[in-house]
């Protein structure tokens, strides 16, 4: 049972052009003119993008004794609704636990993903079996492994640990995420703060200001460069963590940064409200920015020195947010975005000449497909890719409510905010999940993605490193001469 | 008739992946596994990638009364037999011709061009009739004009005139390209050196230090950046100039860098041979640079500040060259490259991990093909696509020499260099056009690529500089006050 | 007969310590415990600093057939009595009018000076006979040049006019100095404004983005690179122009920049003001920038990357200014600022914290004193320097009022700012001129400060370039080699 | 009984002039023309200086149960030798050992010292008795605190430590140093080297690359802004230190850096010198850089992004530095200097034209002065100050060779290199110390400076991050609203 996609414009990262779209069996079949199925779209007035991936969620994430709220069905509901086939969530394995036997665990969550799926492996302690097991996860379908620097007592590891499991990324063609905040030094501002009765939520952000999110950057970047990896910043908020990655690469160091849409999109004023609930609903990490930072996060996403748009969806509810009434050290982390990607950034970015239209597909979809090496299975409009694809209508407008969300959470960061460009319809691997305001998603339907290492960028780099690397001075005897 | 090249590895610009490729009536029009045709080409152990695409030739360019030594014949033979099937030469009307009637004379030195080739309209002069011209220029498919910063007396326009072309190119949606040299300094340096006794080659160095380029470079990303619209900054050489680039890359700004494979591979060192030919055959302008340089522009090209690699490929003999003997200001500008480009880049730039094949193909071919608008007609390997395609064996090599070269001069820049990685068969449109050491080109063949205006970057950036432009304020009344 | 200043505490740019101040003749003739004299002036609780000097006033300056509002008289008036006791004014010749005739002219205005000053010398225009006056004008004690890269069509100079006179500066160990502005483009925009109504004097800041200041910035350092002197950029006002001083700097180049107080702490929300005499008051070039600026500026002058502030005080009456009504261009450029300076800088930069008091001094006065070559006659409280000195009252403070000034404008920019830390007393040669807020001033008193040429920086720079010099290369014949 | 330096020119940091200096009690009592005393020196020819101070020394440091070779005695007479007439050595207290005791220790080797000296403390472990201890230092005169961020195992400290200890820096008005290598990183590095039989001298420098000490320079500065105080980098060797550096500076924050002699002049290709002794004999950390970074260095002092030049001295014999054959992580860190230090200064900066005179002053001894708050009792020449000059002859010349240096040491990484400009006169508190060739130091007659806390730069700092301290958010009510 064929399925056309007709009279839309199709829309790469590369190229725009006129086209219809044939899918069966889950895949693209066709791409051309005039192409007939036995079900058929209008995408008249619509753009033909590959479906938007997700490189950072946290869905049914385990904390305090209770989980992020929306789990793999809501959130990858969430997901759909907005345009989004595919996340990839971060398997976090508690100290001293296996990575096999943490990955089960997480895999256990999914049985009813609405959208395909991949995961990060998170490495959150180091010993031998570590080592060792991340050639399976490797195996696995899982070559992206994730480091705390923050989260003092709980994930974090530190620069010995990062620098191990860096070279084994190298040793296995696997690629090193961070999430890059100075963890001691978070941990001692916000003792100093709690000290001085700075308790609210607007307490969280001044615990973690861009100087240490970019020292963690600069800091993880000089790691890989050592362990001659490539490197993956996760929530680049600011101006300095952007700095470090765009010095990096003008050295030729292949680092890649990726912002949220939060963070290019809300600011630090929100942490200023006087109502405690609005305030602490916005307490993730990063937390939201002087505005200023956001012309660079924009600018990175036109100049390439940043690739990937993401939301770190980990979303709790108001009463979950309470947790932290009175220290904001207690606040879950954590917002949602998977709905609102998409759109905001369509509105904000494409609707304002920030960013083609091609930019839009390439940080949405593509690039992330390339960068974690399923390229182009996701994130592609090409024969033989898989059939997630999004048919975006640019004039559909809507006004953001938590009111009409698919998230089970109670509020939305980007309530009130009017988005122009919205999906008319939604495939995942040739179904239709979504069609304009109804959805049709079927839990269950979404599978794992397994993706393989060694892409061409770590190959590369590892021959450079291999050529200069520091070669041993033959010597005339030892010592050569008297003194 | 068709073609299909066999058990090849296809390489574009975003990935890499076994394929057969079917060719008829000068267009792929098929990619896939185990296809067949009426001729079949094995492409065994070999990459098949588009074909290169130099976006700066110089053939049969006029100067003093005499011409660059190789025209549309040689050059584009040259071109092909090093995997190159497109060449964007310059137009360059002569103080007060008609940009139409230049092009005309133009197009009539082409007639034996053995590939495609595409023209930049270069803005020599300024006045309402040549605004005027611009928009017909466009029309004739050329819609992107080159300024000469420096030649002062000659080539050069003032920022007066930069500007009115740049505001004039975002009217039209054309692309404003710069030689960026600040030509009243690099003239009062000459002048003193000539004084001096400074008349040797290396003079021609010295005349021109990076920062006289960084310096224009600059400027003209400033007066772009004021009329709003990008800019494509040929033959990158420094880093000073490529600074300026990603600093203006850093705050949003559309700008393009080029750097030339001579400034990639070869060092200033040249011009203090104790030999006036050999130095006097590599003076070109930009001149090489101190070494540190090419560090630089290699981490350009990984990171993306850089797109495009070129050759700026004006041949002249020795004979002409020696026109400058006792005054290096009468040397003529120029060296060639258009045979050694791709397979240099693919030694110095592939075999060592600096690029992957990817990039190279992107720096290559695509990259330019999408800035010149001519994507994916040019620079891909998609279905519908003329045919131009390389097949590169990577452990064919050679040791570079001119006495085995296609191009008409007696010397080559990169004499004794050693090269592995070159093209097996490369087709023009379908045409076989070099099956290794032999050459097939036909003198014709080659057809002129018309380029259509406004590519999705400028209406972007038109969309940005509209909304924030200036915005008059209304006043109560002028003056409001009392004193 | 001598005067004592006692009790306070003696505060330069390198050291804080208590001493009483003994003056005789003009001069300070001792620094110690328990001096006396025959006046005694009381310091309990104040500051004994080095009398500021403002390296860049427009007095009695030619406009259109008027002048500036503020003369020598009413201007060194204004200076003193916030705490200046010297300012460094510019002699602009006519296009074609000697320097020497023009300098004649400038003197003659400053017969009621009440406080030293001197000039710099502005280049407007060039020929051989620019070139051999300027030897007679280092001569006359004025070893500084200015160069105006904007007001196209009167005042600016171009590239090659430009590097001309400075390779005459290295020649005579003399400063250029420059207004940094791109006049083609500053030009072009207005024309573009006023062509789109947008006449208003925001119109003006719209004409004169921060990327015109920078990218004049930059050219300006190149050519003085080139020409191998140092450079003093007056009116810095923007990251872009401090970024490239930076830049510059960190390469070895020798920069100087100069902030102006208004640059320091206004901004462009001024220009839209509702109230046409409100934003015309504030027109001056460069214009007021956007907030963020400011802490650019700030920094530099903690972190030395900036040297001197300054206030290019050019008084225009509201009467003037509306000249400009209906054309922005025609708006008088220039605002006041020399009673301000000091009281303001104190104020947002030494009761902040931004600024040491020693930094106060040396950005107010010693740091010019040495650029200028004037230290320590000016700029220092030595024995043997001229005794400008002021005393100042950490507690004094004032609402800054139009009704209150000295200058005979009829508003003031910094209105209503309330200021803490101004004179109690004020010394011009030895003399008391201010005593809080009795002005006792004599006009006439003020003195031409000869300076000479060719400080150590000039020297030094000078001998780097010699070592460093284009070197000819020794060739082996001809061409050594045949084809 | 009087002395008197006549005929000279004294040279300060600010200003050059003739005069002559009178000294009496071990302190400068008059500067002027003519004057006379009971001994007279004649200057003619020569400039009049602050003596140099090192700011860096380690003098008789234990090392695996040795001593550097150089104890106060031989380093002293080293240091007057070369126109140093004071040292800063860093007193290292073993883990868990009082501060105080340490500092007995360390005050017991300076019996025999020639010249003045002072200390900074280490802090190498941390607890509440370090915390208190600190304010017991700080009243001993001692207000500078070190941080080692290499050397694993043995006196590194973490982030965290850093950070508390910064702190309470802050709160004492003291100054933090850091060494600034990532300790993590070189202890991996080092250990990957030996394991790949790269175990020679050369494997030193190859296990600490530039980014890792740019890495914790940049870390060392986020924490030092954080915690509200300045900065003091020792030994910044290289552009990516200095780098992080100046965009701190740039940012307003007061951080200081100190590059050393030996990495100005001397460059990595040392260490691939085929004579093992010769490689190991210039093993120190950080180890030397490629040339590249010296213009780096030179021209941070000349813009004054660095502000000091130091020696690290460390002097260790061919036999000590034996211990490490077969193991590069055994070789003794540290190389000598002390005699060397400004005459090779002034050879390569002043006689160069990289630095004028007073730019040589400022970084060999003034800046130093001031920076650890000593100023004017050291660094300057003015009435009241210590007597600690050097006559500097700029004609004088000689050949470094070990055979005539005062260090105890067999060898001279300086060795051959031809110096012009050396002391005539040094005095120490007024005491001839050096005539030319002639030492005539008297061990023990150097005494210790005590310095005093909160210098203005700490107490602008301090009022500065007061001023902008996070502020709590007023609420109303928590939470203010229902869901
Ligand atoms: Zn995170
Ligand atoms: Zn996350
Ligand atoms: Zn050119
Ligand atoms: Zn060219
Ligand atoms: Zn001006
Ligand atoms: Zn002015
Ligand atoms: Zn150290
Ligand atoms: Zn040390």
């Amino acid at each position: 049972m064929s399925k056309v996609i007709r009279n839309g414009t199709v829309v790469t990262a590369d190229r725009t052009w006129k086209a219809d779209v044939l899918m069966q069996h889950g895949r693209i079949v066709a791409i051309g003119t005039d192409l007939h199925g036995d079900h058929e779209f209008d995408a008249t007035g619509c753009y033909v993008m590959p479906g938007g991936i997700d490189p950072h969620t946290h869905l049914e994430m385990p904390f305090m004794g209770t989980y992020s709220a929306d789990d793999f069905e809501s959130g990858t509901r969430a997901a759909v609704a907005g345009g989004t086939t595919m996340v990839v969530d971060f398997c976090l394995p508690a100290p001293q636990q296996s990575l096999l036997e943490a990955l089960q665990m997480w895999d256990n969550k999914t049985s009813k993903a609405a959208c395909d799926y991949s995961f990060h492996m998170a490495i959150t302690w180091w010993d031998r079996q570590v080592f060792d097991e991340m050639a399976q996860v490797v195996d696995k379908g899982i070559p992206s492994f994730k480091h705390f620097m923050a989260y003092k007592g709980a994930l974090m590891v530190d620069d010995d640990e990062m620098y191990a499991s860096f070279q084994r990324c190298a040793e296995l063609g696997a690629l090193p995420l961070v999430h890059a905040e100075n963890g001691d030094v978070v941990a001692a501002l916000s003792q100093k703060l709690l000290a001085e009765g700075n308790n609210g939520p607007e307490g969280h952000a001044y615990s973690r200001p861009p100087e240490v999110e970019g020292e963690a950057t600069n800091r993880a970047i000089m790691i890989a460069d050592m362990a001659g990896v490539p490197l993956y910043v996760v929530h680049v908020s600011c101006e300095q963590s952007h700095e470090a990655i765009r010095r990096a690469r003008s050295k030729g160091m292949r680092v890649y940064g990726e912002p949220l849409i939060q963070h290019l999109t809300l600011d630090e004023s929100e942490y200023f409200n006087r109502d405690w609930d609005h305030a602490a609903r916005r307490v993730m990490s990063p937390p939201f920015r002087n505005r200023m930072h956001q012309d660079s996060l924009w600018a990175g996403l036109q100049s390439g020195s940043l690739q990937a748009v993401a939301t770190d969806h980990c979303a709790f509810t108001t009463e979950q947010k309470r947790y932290g009434v009175g220290d904001f050290t207690k606040i879950p982390n954590g917002t949602g975005g998977l709905e609102d990607r998409m759109p905001v950034l369509w509105t904000r970015g494409v609707n304002t000449g920030r960013l083609t239209m091609n930019e839009f597909v390439a940080v949405t979809s593509t690039n992330i497909a390339k960068i974690l090496n399923m390229y182009p299975q996701k994130g592609a409009i090409v024969e033989g890719a898989d059939a997630d694809i999004v048919v975006w209508d640019p004039k559909r407008t809507k006004t953001i409510a938590a009111g009409s969300q698919q998230s089970v959470i109670d509020y939305n960061v980007f309530e009130g905010m009017e988005v122009t460009g919205m999906p008319r319809f939604v495939f995942s691997r040739g179904e239709l999940v979504v069609q304009e305001t109804e959805m049709r998603t079927r839990p269950g339907h979404g599978a794992f993605v397994a993706r393989k290492p060694n892409p061409a960028p770590n190959r590369a780099l590892s021959t450079w490193k291999e050529i200069t690397a520091p070669r041993r001075i033959e010597r005339s005897g030892i010592p050569a001469t008297g003194v």
